[in-house]
């Protein structure tokens, strides 16, 4: 084959993931890992890679980042060239502890190694990405990398607490230049600093992503797009054995569902709302990324037709209003 | 007429309601009431009366109950033969605030009055009702009115914290001979002592009721029915200005569309949510039961469709597996 063959395949590259790659130390009620993979990036491009193909992976790692570890990446297509690897580095390490009911959690300890000093590259083969994802980081990160890319199609971001409490004004510039956050109920409450969740909806999109996901948790998650609201239901799980990295693989299957349609439509959104939160069911399942190893197509079809039956409903009349006495 | 057209129509009665009779005085974000009707009762006779005919009320009043609040109830062919006003006799009062989020209130005080000496009778003309509603009252009175009712097609119960907390067993007996609870998320998890809502789920089926209802409030309600669960979204509203009575409203307008269909599969029981639901969404835009005393065929039908759609999509995909590369 000819050069050329590689060139055309590297203008495929469809989505662009910026994130971590990780350690985590977790315990639950059901056990603990220890120096388990994690990192936002591993959860977003592995959930991503069930649904489309040329995802590239933007992150930093230490020289105790296992080899093996970056294959499963390789294993599943995943562009690595934009993971730096700094001399002497450490992995970004991270230890929490979950309550019995798995929605709230303790940090018990955070080592940012190298992120401290990540300052990420966009590689020439990654700047014409439709997608961005831009994985929970310091907003200037985040910005850094739009600052990077050729107008994509569409630019999904996460963000949390920290972010919001510490660096207000760079979030501010970063939202006001994506198309798309993704966030849970309670830091979008303190984003908009309104308790009810549906006016500070209207106020996070008037900061600038007119797209709006908010995640919760065992609720299921809200899509604001146009003037619709879509509300997604949660995979009723009797047990979630490890919740971390669900908001990252619902990320992730977000915006593969829109990557592989090539094309942001409220259906299309909606979707990847769908996607992303049958691939998040999944990932709760076990602890760490064990679970998006090894998905097949058959029980991941399986889930999303069960999730379509879970709250689908017809009425008896043919018209609604006969039912009105 | 000849006598015997009112015994048909009497014949016809298909939902027994029992439940209080109130007034209530309530402090939100919003504004205050003092002494505004209020009751289990009211709210759920009033939800179902848009749904469904032959409705009539058990419950007792105090001398101080209103002869025009009385007559609300009239107004919408609801049979009060079965509310009782003993001499000398005092209404049942309750005074609350809510939080600033609206999910939780202080309980302000409580006046029991008749309530003390309720012992509900079931009119002979009740006792043959299909559908039987037990509002939220203390499980020996529930299980009083089961005593009296010839095997009705579907019972329904509500309960609270106070009754989970106080008198356990009696409350498992009334759970035992009811076909449907409906119970709120936090009631749920303290009534099976389990932090999971979907094992929660599994373990109140145990104890009687095969089809429950367990409400989220601004996250919408799980219907369990034989294997299938449906999950069913809230209405987003930006402001709750009142939400007491919504639960005994989404328990009206559930029985009120069962009632109406005069049967019980899992597609009415669905239906009956949503209705359930559309209505309870309209009781929390007022004080008290003004919105359930003016609503209009053809705003409840209006609402009932955008329900559907709020949760309705549609894959690309003919077949979802090829949504998995």
């Amino acid at each position: 084959m000819a050069d050329s063959f590689f060139i055309d395949c590297q203008e495929l590259m469809s989505i662009l993931v910026i994130g971590t790659l990780a350690y985590d130390s977790i315990e639950t009620p059901f056990g603990k890992a220890e120096n388990a993979l994690g990192g936002s990036a591993n959860y977003i491009a592995l959930a991503a890679s069930y649904l489309s193909e040329g995802i590239g992976v933007l992150s930093i790692i230490g020289e105790d980042y296992a080899e093996s570890d970056m294959k499963l990446l390789h294993d599943r297509g995943i562009d690595t060239e934009g993971v730096v690897q700094p001399e002497g580095g450490k992995t970004f390490r991270w230890s929490g502890r979950y309550h019995l009911d798995l929605n709230t959690r303790d940090t018990l300890d955070t080592q940012l190694n190298v992120l401290l000093d990540f300052d990420p590259k966009v590689p020439e083969h990654l700047q014409d990405v439709q997608f961005v994802c831009l994985g929970n980081l310091d907003p200037a990160v985040q910005i850094s990398v739009l600052d990077q890319v050729n107008s994509p199609l569409f630019t999904i971001c996460d963000t949390m607490n920290f972010w919001i409490e510490n660096t207000p004004e760079k979030l501010r510039e970063m939202l006001a230049r994506v198309n798309c956050l993704i966030i849970n109920d309670s830091e979008a409450r303190e984003l908009a600093d309104d308790p009810s969740l549906i006016r500070s909806a209207r106020k996070i999109r008037a900061m600038g992503p007119q797209t709006l996901i908010i995640k919760k948790g065992e609720h299921g998650a809200l899509l604001f797009v146009g003037k619709e609201i879509f509300s997604a239901p949660a995979w009723p799980l009797e047990e979630v054995f490890d919740p971390t990295g669900a908001g990252d693989t619902f990320a992730g299957g977000f915006v593969g569902y829109l990557a592989k349609h090539g094309k942001v439509t409220p259906q299309t959104l909606k979707g990847g709302v769908i996607f992303g939160s049958t691939l998040a069911s999944f990932c709760v399942e076990e602890f760490s990324v064990k679970r998006l190893l090894e998905l097949s197509t058959d029980e991941i079809e399986q889930r999303v037709l069960a999730f379509r039956n879970l709250s689908h409903f017809e009425l008896l009349e043919e018209s609604v209003g006969n039912a009105v006495t």
